[in-house]
């Protein structure tokens, strides 16, 4: 139900994605249903397809709000679809949660519900970004403002576990993020997780990375504090922003004839703007929880959304969750509680 | 002396700053003769003009080298042509500094010469940036690790004089770089921030800003702790690195005909390539210190350093100096601190 397009974003992405995963659409059911009327209907080639893809419609009551404190999502909405899907992940019943709704929110009530790898600290957000040479991960993303050296050396851990089961890459390079790639730049709690990530023969710690390399090839993982890596990717995306407006003001700067020569390399120039953006890698995964959660960015689209739940995919067939469970020593353990919690299946299940 | 380019870059910008303000070049005195010389040759229309414009050199016998520890600098560096530029303006000689060395040696070497503004309690490196719609004024930049709500409060005074002396703005909108806009978000530092900013009825605090607007005309000023603002920086430094790239590689992409249409628009590209990055706004400001102090980035050609020149001399005309003096509340004070070092003039003075 979240996400600045709701339903007419996160459903026909559900549709695109049927093919490939089983897909429990949880939220208002009349609502769903009607929505995915219509996307059926929008499809190319809608007649020939068959018209009952594998898709199951869970109903949940109400949603949450704008205005909803953190106080009032993890008490007083019940009932919430982001409450319902998280609850379907928890017992088992579904293998990882996809939302398009608000990211605090998102993460309380996972913390909630999920509760933390035993072994794991903190839970971090996670986005894959597009460098000059590929896909690298930078984490915290927002999750946690405060974050002491083990907190980061446990990002690190986690961000490597992405690199791997989702990115393939077989010793993926870490850094810390700093203002110098000295070894006495920026403030004690980073020279410290240095020093962790640097005993860890286990990892590949390449040592401090500034912004200016971030796309350059130089990491495949950057490891931050959640205060700083937030302002780091929004100030990305606020450049990128920036670039779309200079080259649609370079277009429209152009003479005639100039322009009918750009004109034949406009669609490229398109994919080139949305490659531009942060965003276009969209989902950002939340990573040291019991279970596999992604977050689609509020303004995504249809694409955008399909991509965050193709990331989903990516994780729970990559293994990424056992992974983590290794690296942080209780995979027995978690399993158990996850076992215990199988009498919450939800009460109302459409489809 | 400093800079990647070193006298190559900073003697031709002396050249063609000369008509607007006295210049005094401050190194090894042959070095300098040889590289006005050169400058002077290669000047276009290089005959017609008078060979001797309004420069004077100072010798000094050493310079700081890469390898320089800040006690080197501040100890063991008694003639480093960056001391002898800045003894030059503390003795009241020269009314502003600019150089292209070290940054963290600059500041060192400008806290010991010049110290700070009496009232100021730390200084900040604040640099012009082009927004959609006008320059904005972003704080500090790497000056300071850990900032107190007060030290916050004191770079937002700061950056309001730099809009209104400089940048002519009458009320510049004044805003904290933050993870989100809602009071809630964020480190407890920044929201004792906001409340003192708040309170401040001589300025006008917007409230919290975040990285994704920080080009499109929100704020005129954006305060943020050195480590956070650092990372903002070279963040968008590196999307912009990356938005160069990913046009290099669309131009290539294109076929014949495409290309041969976008080449009439290449000049126009290139203009838009550089105002892409946030180095063609060449010069960071020290402000807080007794002193106008100019930092032309390392990587700044000759363009580039002559407009590290004319910022400081906008802030010299501006009356920037005087204006934070009175902000801080302490003229009378610094001045006579000021005349106290006259004894210090330089020795050696050639020109």
């Amino acid at each position: 139900m979240g996400g600045d397009g709701g339903l007419t974003v996160s459903v026909p992405a559900a549709l695109q994605m049927a093919d490939q995963a089983q897909i429990a659409l949880v939220g208002d059911a009349d609502q769903i249903r009607a929505a995915l009327a219509r996307a059926q209907a929008d499809r190319p080639g809608a007649q020939g397809r068959r018209t009952t893809p594998d898709i199951i419609i869970v109903h949940a009551s109400e949603q949450l709000a704008p205005g909803d404190s953190l106080v009032d999502v993890l008490r007083h909405r019940p009932d919430s679809s982001m409450r319902q899907a998280l609850k379907l992940h928890a017992t088992g019943a579904a293998d990882a949660v996809v939302s398009g709704g608000d990211t605090a929110a998102l993460m309380a009530l996972a913390r909630q519900l999920l509760g933390m790898l035993p072994g794991a600290l903190r839970p971090a957000i996670c986005k894959p970004m597009q460098g000059v040479a590929g896909l690298f991960w930078m984490l915290d993303l927002g999750a946690n403002v405060d974050c002491s050296p083990l907190h980061l050396y446990q990002f690190a851990r986690m961000g490597d576990a992405l690199a791997r089961t989702v990115g393939g890459l077989e010793s993926p390079r870490i850094a810390l993020l700093n203002i110098g790639t000295e070894p006495h730049k920026g403030p004690r709690s980073l020279h410290e997780a240095a020093a962790l990530l640097a005993a860890d023969t286990g990892l590949q710690f390449i040592g401090y990375i500034e912004g200016n390399t971030l796309f350059s090839d130089v990491a495949d993982v950057v490891v931050t504090d959640g205060f700083s890596g937030n302002i780091a990717l929004k100030s990305v995306e606020g450049a990128a922003w920036m670039a779309g407006h200079l080259l649609r003001r370079w277009f429209d700067s152009l003479g005639f004839i100039e322009q009918a020569g750009v004109a034949l390399a406009r669609a490229k120039l398109d994919a080139l703007r949305r490659e531009l953006n942060p965003q276009s890698h969209n989902g950002a995964s939340f990573v040291g929880l019991n279970g596999v959660v992604v977050k689609s960015h509020g303004a995504a689209d249809v694409a955008g959304f399909a991509s965050a739940i193709a990331q989903a995919l990516r994780e729970v067939r990559g293994g990424l969750r056992a992974d983590l469970e290794s690296q942080f020593g209780a995979g027995p353990a978690a399993r158990s509680a996850e076992a215990s919690v199988n009498h919450l299946l939800p009460g109302e299940e459409e489809g």
